[in-house]
Formats: C-alpha cells, sequence, structure tokens
C-alpha cells in the first residue's frame, strides 16, 4: 500500500471547508456573493497600516523582524487587555495566528478523544472543522432569538461536557445575541458544574444597534473574584475591525490556560508574526480603533437595513429571517419542504450565491436554512441579490403548492 | 476538582522549551550568549523589507491585507517552487506559519499515538517539542560526521516506522552534514520500504565551505519518477535566509499530502500572513535572495572560522566539536564524565552561555554535550566567550584529574 494511504486516523476526519469551496466557486465579479464573512476591503485603513508598517520598520526594524516571545509583543497585549475595559493583565493574554487558532489552541489543549462538548445549534463552521480532527461528542444546545436556551443548557451540563462554546454576539451563522439575563444565568452554570466554556467574540465590537452587552468573560470574572477564578477562555480578533491578512487573534483566560497554550503554541508555531504585531500596535495605539470602528459600524449598518429592507420587499410568505443588533451575517429560514443547497444551484445560475445552513448544524437539521452575508457588497448589489433570491424563492414556494 | 487541572492527555505530555527557558536566562546584555539559533540582525536587510512593504501596502493594500487561501500567495510559491532547481508545480508547495508549523501539520496528518518514529539522534528541539504531544515511539538512529548511519538505517525501517525524520544539512545541534553517498543510499531505502521522510532543510543555502549537494526531495523525485510518486515531505523557511519574524515557511510534496495538510491548516490558523507572504515576495522576486544569501554566507564563514579557531586555542584536550559547513551551529563534546548542565550553572556565572546537549538526545544520551551558536556574536564576543569557555572547561577537566 502505498505511503500516502497511511496518514493519521485524525487525517481521515477532517475535510476542506465547504464554506471555502463555495466561495472559491462562486468567486466571479458577476456573481452578488453573500457567501462570505468578508469584511469590506474598501474600509480597510491602508493608509493607516501604510505609515504604521513605514514607523515600525525605520524605527524598530531589526526588532520588528526577528524572532520574538510565544506570549506576543507586550505593547500589543497590554492594549488588548486595556480594551477589554476590566482589570485584565497581561499574562491572561496570549497572541494568536487569527482567533481560529486560538480555538485551535484551546480544543488541543481541553480535548481528549471522544470528550463532550456543548455547542450552539447551529454554530460557527471553522470551529467545527476546527474540532473535526478531535473525534468529540457534540452536546447541541437549541438556539432561539436570544441566543442558547439556558434554560435547556443546564441538564446538559450534567452530562459533564469538557467545554461550552458560544458567540454571544450576533451570532455565526445565525445573527443572534445572546441576552443579558441569560449571560448572567451562564455564569452562574459555569461556576455551580465548574465548566469551562470557549467565549468566541469576534464580533462583538461591531454593533450597530441597542445597548452594548458585558463579555460573558468579565461577567464570570465579577462573579468569581477575578479571572483567574474564573470560567472563561474569551477569542478575539483583529480580523474584523482592523484588517484579517494580519492573521492577528488573541486569547484571554487565567494564567495557567495560558501557561498550556504558550507550550502548545511553540510547538505549533513559535510564535505570530512579529512585524504583524508590531503594526498592529502602532495603527491601534493612539485610540485609531475608537474612530475607525464607528465608522465601520454606519457602513454596516447601512447595508444590514438595505438587506432587511429588501429582505422584507422580495421575499414570499414562509420565509423567516434573523434581525441582527450587530456583525456581519444573518439566517434565512425556509419552509421545511424546501433545500438550501438546491437553491443554491439554482442561485448561483441567476449570479448570487449564499451558504448553506446545514454545515452549521450540528444534529443533521438546517437543511431548508442558509446564511447571508450583508458586510460585504454595496447597498445596490445588495438589493439586486435580494431581489434575484426573492424571486427565486417565490419560484421554489410556488412549484410546491 | 478545579477545571484547570482537567486538560487533555497530550497536554500533560507538553512542556515549555527549555531551550527557550535559557535563553530568557541569558538575554542580558553582558551575557555572551551562544545558546540562541538567531540569524544576526545586524544583517537583517531592514531597508529592503521597508521598500517591499511600502511597494506593496501602496501597490496592492487592499489584497495584502485581505483574507487569502490556505494554500498562500501563488506568485511566492511559485518562487520558492523555482528556487528548488528542478521541477516543482505550486501545487506542491504549501505556505506555512514559519516552518514549525510545517513539522507540526505534517505530524499532525500522519501521527497516530504510539505510532514508530525514526529520528537522528541528537535531533532538533524544536521537533521533539512539536512530537511531544503525539506520544510517539522514537527510533533514534546514531550519527557520526557524515549525518545519520543509513547502514544502521535500514534495519530500523524494518520496524515499519511511520515516518524518518531528518535535518540533512548542518543539522542542529550537531553541525553535521549528510553525504552524498548516504543520501542515494537513504532515497533507495525509502523506496524498498514505502517509508515517507521529512526533509527539514532551514540552513541548507548557508554554506561556508564544500560542494552543495542535492536535497533528498530532489534525489527523491528523480528516483521516483518525480514528487507525485516519491516519499519526501521537505520543510522549508525564510527565518534563516531573510528574517524570522516575518514566521513564512513552507512545505513541499506530493500533491495529496499537500492536500491533508491543506486541510489541516484550515483548521488551525485559516491562512498564513497575507501581507507576510507579499512582503516577501516583493522583497525576493529579483533576486534580492540570490545577492543576500552571499553575503551572509561572507559574515557566517567569518563567524564558525573565528570560533574553531578559538575553540581550538582555547579548549584542553579531551574536549571535541564539530566542523560544520554551514548552518548557525556546532556541537562540543566533553569527557563523559562531565556534565554540560553544571557547566551551564558555571558558565552563567562567567557571563557566557550555551545550550546542554541532553535535551536533544531521544535515549538520554548526551549529557557531555552542549550546543554553540555562532551566527548571532560579534566575532570579538565569540573570541571572548570562547576563551571564557575554555578557561571553564580546562578547570573542570582538572578538577576530575
Amino acid at each position: 500500500m502505498d505511503w500516502k494511504n497511511r496518514f493519521a486516523q485524525r487525517t481521515t476526519l477532517m475535510k476542506r471547508s465547504t464554506v471555502r469551496e463555495i466561495l472559491k466557486l462562486t468567486a466571479q465579479p458577476d456573481v452578488i456573493s453573500f457567501a462570505g464573512g468578508l469584511p469590506a476591503p474598501e474600509f480597510f485603513p491602508v493608509a493607516r497600516v501604510q505609515q504604521a508598517a513605514d514607523v515600525v520598520i525605520n524605527e524598530r526594524g531589526v526588532e520588528a523582524l526577528q524572532y520574538s516571545t510565544t506570549e506576543g509583543m507586550p505593547e500589543l497585549r497590554q492594549l488588548i487587555a486595556d480594551r477589554l475595559g476590566f482589570e485584565v493583565s497581561i499574562d491572561n493574554v496570549l497572541m494568536t495566528t487569527g482567533s481560529q487558532q486560538g480555538l485551535d489552541l484551546t480544543a488541543r489543549i481541553m480535548m481528549d478523544e471522544g470528550d463532550p462538548i456543548v455547542i450552539e445549534n447551529p454554530s460557527y463552521v471553522g470551529m467545527l472543522m476546527a474540532l473535526r480532527s478531535y473525534d468529540l461528542e457534540y452536546i447541541p444546545v437549541p438556539t432561539d432569538g436570544d441566543g442558547a436556551i439556558i434554560d435547556a443548557l443546564e441538564p446538559l451540563l450534567q452530562r459533564n461536557p469538557k467545554l461550552v462554546y458560544i458567540v454571544p454576539n450576533f451570532q455565526n451563522p445565525s445573527g443572534t445575541t445572546l441576552s443579558l439575563p441569560r449571560r448572567k444565568q451562564l455564569v452562574e452554570l459555569l461556576a455551580k458544574y465548574d465548566i469551562p466554556l470557549v467565549e468566541d467574540n469576534p464580533y462583538g465590537e461591531l454593533r450597530y444597534s441597542g445597548e452594548p452587552l458585558p463579555t460573558l468573560l468579565e461577567l464570570d470574572a465579577q462573579r468569581s473574584g477575578g479571572i483567574e477564578s474564573g470560567h472563561v477562555i474569551y477569542v478575539g480578533t483583529f480580523s474584523k475591525i482592523l484588517t484579517p491578512g494580519l492573521r492577528l487573534g488573541w486569547v484571554v483566560a487565567a494564567s495557567p490556560v495560558i501557561d498550556k497554550l504558550v507550550q502548545a503554541k511553540q510547538s505549533v508555531d513559535l510564535h505570530t508574526s512579529t512585524l504583524d504585531q508590531f503594526i498592529a500596535y502602532e495603527t491601534a495605539k493612539d485610540g485609531f480603533l475608537e474612530e475607525h470602528i464607528p465608522q465601520l459600524c454606519d457602513v454596516y449598518r447601512e447595508r444590514r437595513d438595505v438587506m432587511l429592507a429588501a429582505m422584507e420587499r422580495y421575499f414570499p410568505e414562509g420565509v423567516t429571517w434573523s434581525k441582527p443588533d450587530g456583525g456581519l451575517f444573518l439566517m434565512v429560514t425556509m419552509p421545511e419542504y424546501l433545500d438550501a443547497l438546491e437553491l443554491l444551484d439554482e442561485a448561483v445560475r441567476h449570479k448570487v450565491a449564499f451558504v448553506p445552513g446545514a454545515d452549521f448544524h450540528v444534529d443533521g437539521s438546517g437543511a431548508n436554512t442558509f446564511r447571508v452575508n450583508f458586510s460585504n457588497a454595496q447597498p445596490d448589489r445588495i438589493e439586486e441579490g435580494i431581489r434575484r433570491l426573492g424571486a427565486l424563492l417565490h419560484e421554489a414556494v410556488a412549484q410546491v403548492r
């Protein structure tokens, strides 16, 4: 037998990301694609990054190009700690190569084969991909318009999951946000059952309506007397608030957890790009994000509103969708008898694309749902794309009747 | 029990890199440290990188800051393929976040718990660290001044190892190079036993004396009728020939292997920094490396020669050392009755540092050896550092007599 057929057991569990496959298939300029999760590139702060790169290489070039510590650039970790808005030490912050690495490293240090993990249903497909090779037992917690249903979570925690994974703000794919009462209820349960939770928060700062809510990290630290005695492993990223190409994310957690993550990271990539960390720090250090994020929010708010209005106008009765207060995504639910994968075939022929929802679900449901991104297309393209989708949905509904 | 004591089994096998701990302990300006593996920062092409960053962000800023493919920037992969000097397609090249990631991903797709792996004794400690969490069975192959002893390898291959791991050029820590006859013999054995080999080649282009030798990748491809039917998983890096802070490495292998590595990489960090890849490509695309590497070689050759001459002058009889034709390291062997860890204590008090050899060995041997880096210090500091070490060695030898 050829050695190329003797991969490790975990490798046989891996697969290529279907989202990425769909992105590739639909990456043509004439297709209006709602499939991606990309920030709007026309609002990347290119000039500011250019200026930062210039300063950094001029003033600290040798340092910015040399190996650095696994933990990451101290000034950048301090900035991240400060922006969390409550007492966090840089010893609680690890820089990672994108937040995806934070998710993978957390699984790597926490999860043995077959371990149970509680996960929202539907959930972020990147996390589901990362978890595949760890061969876990998924315990799906049902969700509604206020996020994970915490009353339904308590009996699941009695099954001793090793970890709970939650995207509390403007969840990918559903667009929903975990309400404040549920957040408080959730951190109580974490303490009661002594179970750690991964709070994956890439979109938290992209809020377009409603009141900002405290992170689970903060609520849990308040309740537990500080991060060191808390239960939350928080994962953040610059991808959605600065630019994704720098691959800069971070984990915030109790220092014994950071210590294990550092050991794991030493063995997987030694450290995150020194230059990218220096550039991000130089870009952000004088309050740039505090100016930039509200501008992004204005742009994305308009796009969300255009999309919601277009759906109202063009989508047939029987089709529903979430109304997110922020983030990049919303989720459409069609009547049970329709299949989003079949609709996608038709949609691509009409030059419009989205991501079918089945892959986000861990229990085989969701075939009648799909995820739509509203941040990456101009308003007139959003209007036209939703008009096309609406026509297809009308047809599909009519055919069945 | 606190959840922070319930890490995964693999986590209990991890440990912090002792080399990094020693580096931290000895990172004081008054210590002459031969402990690191750092390229000489005074020869980083800072101005060239600055110019490249400027061009890239000016001309392709949006693209350079956006998400990109897992496989990596096509132009950069093409450049890497071209520089290998024989027929390699970009489909055989995957960009990684440093070569450390190439090593970890390869272990990840290939190795199940308990699988045997043939490894040089001594071997690169970063690979040994990466392998810890995979809980493997090491099969050490003995080495001499010509690298791994291939006659001793054949009986080991009969034990069906899943992988062979070799650093053929100027090995870390020994400084030795696998001879051409042994390379030819080795690729024959790989074919005969159908066993894959990781060729870890960070230093191959840093040759200061002797004739360049073909890579195992090339010899194996010639023998097997091309990379697609070959056995070598080749790992390279810009860290030693450009700058390490960009964290840019690559893997070259048959496309089914690259395909699995891509799937693994999608789940661990999505892709390597877009900006860093663009900068590296812009820096290297017009033959810059072909000018820069010979200059680096001139500097490092002098430092190697200064160190070898100083050892000749200052080290006592009974102490031997390798005479590398390139790379960054050489290895010192003391009489059996001396312990490098004890010597390090004494050395640090005399403001000079190195890395004890025990951690590079997989069979408990090597306590009387230590690794010395010659690339990172100026010639006068090398001379002074070796003088101090020589005095300590004379003392240690005299004490026992």
